[in-house]
């Protein structure tokens, strides 16, 4: 019951403050006989470390994994599986000066108002640096999501700041700083971030993250739903602020008409469900999308007060993101496979495995017409 | 790890279907010591249930709540309170045109695709009926963070379809049946679902809900955050699909000078994050926005499928809510104070109750200037 | 988390006082498809349940149980099962003479340190009558272990205070209300009894449970051991004192030529182990044995103290068991059987079934040669 | 839900395998404030590593640990404490011979059947050796137990297989291999080991934990109860295959007036409960006693199989403890430290502090009179 635990059957329990020796994490129930390396966990973590361009915090982290347990000959064992990463570059004088203040924006005051401790390194435990531990372990997730049910996990961002990202093609995601599904506004992009830059403020985002072959079925209503999950996952990480499922708040307006997607034999004709009924994937991709708030750590000057309640000036020197959404979508796909696993092994305990168990009806044409790119690109 | 379990420490189990024999629930975790009655409990109840206006499915339901176990002469005595309300008005005789085939826009290909079983009784378990013990669950609740800590959980409906409904005033809420906090809108709102009843059609709506008075110090990062679970609940209530935290979507356009709430001696000057920072609550208003799609129990035809994957024609005849929204705020209202008195007693394990371990430090005045009502209103 | 709910993934929650309205039970997580019915549940009850010789409580409780839910035409559906009996003969007016006293060797004085409250009606939710409920859930867990795997759970009593009783038949079981599997000692057990009831005192008693046909590989080390979750169920049970797997405090003295089992192509040679190995099932019979104390409640004066504190002579008058054990099979059966239950869904989600996921291996004879009956008897 | 975790709420997440590069272990949910480094914890690892004597393993490992997370500036700050123990001498080449075959009486075979990977450096998870992790962890719930309550949690050795130890003195405990509270009995002891040691065989061993200081109200009934809890742990510490509590097995004998522990105004007048009634803590010693099993690495011929089910002879020429039970003892006082921490804080989040919140009544004199030392010695 661990507040520091994602996660029922495929459980990952963090540790590790951004300034510290070390972030890691322990991942329990991963099914045994899964082939997975260091390497290929790095190829994820290699995504959302920073200092990869200039839009993103110069702070330089290899992020290198080594796993602990749990892996023996190439594959796991089904035992705990330890993934620790050591810091490197935890610059803490950059944040000497700040021990005796709270940052506006920042869990400090309300960390220090918990605990009754300070630490001041970084944002120690609240730093965003802590997600990188999500990726590791969404990455042996999302392995094990492919090779067993083919499903694909993909995310991009469709907005920064004023700027919305028509979805064009999945390929150009990996093409630019951005996770930008768009090569052509690219440049823009750039020009607006290096504007930013300048100015020492910061900026939001939306991302957007898609399931792709997910079985019908996966959810445990009537609390432990698909999407009250993948809710709370994305709501989890740093920064984020709000979160839609499928149409999400365009539904407000809808019409029963508009909004519940009909069925034929060849499949559902729209998805405004997002992939989720009732709290269980109707087979259709799952498509969320959330709200990734500008970073409080800025250069400009801020109001806010001591340890004593006494009024000071902030403002933040350290390396940051300017829009810590750019690094937000590993992260987004990271939650969102370690959700889906979870669910697949609850649903495979009480309803035995989709691919053996349950051949009890022939299955209908499951994705046949649906809004492919989702609703929000 | 029960899906149908609410909360880690103050656990709601619930149990029943819409057109069974009877639906309630196990509170259990509750603190010993509460003064509690059937009486108060169907308070809430009364609130929610069917029937109470023309805009509302016209099942009657009187929802009687019946304390099974758990107080003791009045008051609780720690042990599971258990919650009991018979079905009294289950016509299944309305839905048995429909055993064979699937609602659009329901759960019901969910539920038979994920448990091999098709409850066609008016959405067995899938039923918004099961809202019913939420609400009775958390009346508990929230008496208790009423009478500890003199927090006051208020919902309103901020939005009907394409009307926006400004905040007026918390006294209009019960004064009609829309919870809508202004009374000059009352009329457009009555005119607009009495068209709306007429076309057979339903519609979205959005519901606010504040819970002021909150410690800070509340929510376990980095995972059980207050902002993930109450995203987890939120999202947890039939028809939501999406949820915001303060300013919720609207932070993608804001800057970092903007949207991070400065601080003062005399408390925060706004209240962009809703009053959670990092997870843990900062003292300020909790505020919550959450859309809520139309029901898919609709009388006009829709186009999908029977268990044998052939084409059918679907239109709904039973009672139904042309608006579920209508009915969200008391639910709402309970998840809330159900995740509330869940991190408040997960607060006080770990770190001693702050009414007594922690005076800890002098107290910022903690809620000085903020945004009121909440920015979505 | 709940204190009250036995399991993780097929978890039963508890509610209910001895004195008050109800007791009951939900079970969550049970798979869908079962054929259950009230009846089924009701035989198991019955054999446990009070009033049925005279060596027993004369309390008057058809313990009478109605399935209020998860089950619809005659199979379960996946969702929660909600099992009730109300109370009849709730005698509150035996125990108002101590509402003011604690009784010795009661959980009255922690029960009332722990919560500040004193329900004295028959021990409240304390009362072995909260056991019945086990016993109900119970039903449900050993059909499906029946059903799917094939494995039969059977208990007996095989010592009576200072009389051991060896094993000699399972037929004999049924035949006598002591649960005694030799029908030879049983006069010596009813004159014991006899002669125990009119001197006031009671009496303890040991009591073996065994599973038969349990699959190799269940159990979740290296905490959620199997045997650390069976030797939790057991010291769980009202009055049990001790708990042994195998061969238990006679290891103690064993050297390990004698106490490890030795395996050959036809099965294991011996079973110390008593079915569980690095806490995962052996694929022999899982062998439990334990303890339970004399009931506390006597008729013959005993010293202790008020709520003020002041010495007091407590006699207990109300109806009673003389010998808690007596009754305690089907508990101990029912709580292996949920065990058991548990770890098959837990075991399934993360290997996959054992019945069609894992032909990986030719299966070794797993149960050639063993000590039957178990080494207590 | 991981079977990897132990607690609720004070959370201990191990992994590591013997002969992997590492075991740890991360501790979640430990209250804020408490001082505590890694020479304290080392203090407790030291007690249990091999090595120390000629009656244990010989094999070498400083079991040193490192804090890699949750203690800033010497004091914990309420996140996640990760306790990493790098391995060192891990000659595998050991038991390269066994890699085929399964060593009777370990859970080779389990473990191969339940997940399909056969690991066979020395043990893989299953190893002993994993109990240094909860040492380490223990540390820091005893440290907690003891500032906070004044608890003190000490264990021995009460028999070495056919010879019982009579307790003497807590204080000789410390001043032999064995754990051995009577100085009188060592000499016995060392000889009795030296023979067994030249035969190639092992013993079994009994160990007894009693933890003094317990306020009363700690356990959560009816399921969770601290005596279930203790069982549960104390069984899930390898090698253990029976656990009692208080009188224990002897109650099977014993009569009502016997067991049942009368109270007066000075305390009770005996600990037959060992200080647990109704599952809840009675203010009592908690007097825990436990069954260790001779190891089953054994120099001597055992018939087994190897894994294509052919017959094999098995012996095992790794560094073993003839005697597992002598390094029990620390082992068995961590697990209860960590059971009664987790019960602590349990107890705290419902029912308030018993040091703040609950002056509700005068307490009784909880410790008057009673058996000590505890009745197995």
């Amino acid at each position: 019951m661990s507040g520091n635990t994602l996660g029922k059957l495929f459980c990952v329990t963090s540790f590790g403050e951004s300034h510290g020796p070390a972030i890691g994490c322990v991942v329990d129930g991963c099914p045994p006989g899964l082939p997975i390396s260091a390497q290929e966990i790095q190829v994820e973590l290699d995504r959302r470390k920073p200092g990869t361009s200039r839009h993103v915090t110069q702070r330089r982290e290899p992020d290198e994994v080594e796993i602990l347990s749990g892996v023996f000959e190439g594959v796991t064992t089904g035992t705990p599986i330890a993934l620790l990463i050591r810091n490197q570059d935890q610059r803490s004088r950059d944040y000497g000066n700040i021990s005796e203040t709270f940052r506006p924006g920042h869990a400090d005051y309300e960390y220090w108002q918990k605990y009754g401790i300070r630490d001041y390194r970084g944002g120690g435990r609240s730093s965003a640096r802590e997600t990188a531990v999500r990726v590791a372990a969404g990455a042996i997730a999302r392995k094990w999501l492919k090779e067993r049910y083919g499903i694909a996990i993909r995310g991009f961002m469709s907005q920064l700041g004023p700027i919305p990202i028509p979805f064009e093609s999945w390929d150009e995601v990996a093409r630019n700083p951005f996770f930008a599904p768009n090569a052509g506004i690219v440049p823009q992009l750039e020009a607006y971030m290096d504007e930013l830059r300048k100015s020492g403020d910061s900026i939001g985002a939306r991302i957007d993250v898609v399931a792709t072959g997910v079985p019908v079925g996966w959810g445990e209503p009537v609390y432990d739903r698909l999407d009250a999950d993948i809710a709370y996952a994305m709501m989890g990480i740093n920064a984020v602020k709000g979160v839609e499922i499928g149409a999400g708040f365009e539904c407000v307006t809808q019409h029963g008409t508009e909004h519940s997607d009909e069925m034929t034999p060849e499949g559902y004709l729209t998805n405004n469900a997002g992939g989720v009924l009732g709290g269980i994937s109707s087979g259709q991709d799952i498509i969320v999308s959330m709200a990734v708030k500008p970073t409080s750590s800025i250069r400009l000057d801020r109001r806010s007060i001591d340890k004593q309640g006494k009024p000071v000036i902030v403002n933040t020197h350290g390396r940051h993101d300017p829009c810590v959404g750019i690094r937000a979508t590993p992260i987004a796909e990271a939650m969102l496979a370690i959700v889906l696993m979870d669910h697949a092994l609850r649903h495979r305990a009480q309803c035995g495995d989709v691919t053996t168990d349950t051949p009890r009806i022939a299955r209908l044409a499951p994705q046949g017409v649906q809004r492919v790119p989702p609703p929000r690109a």
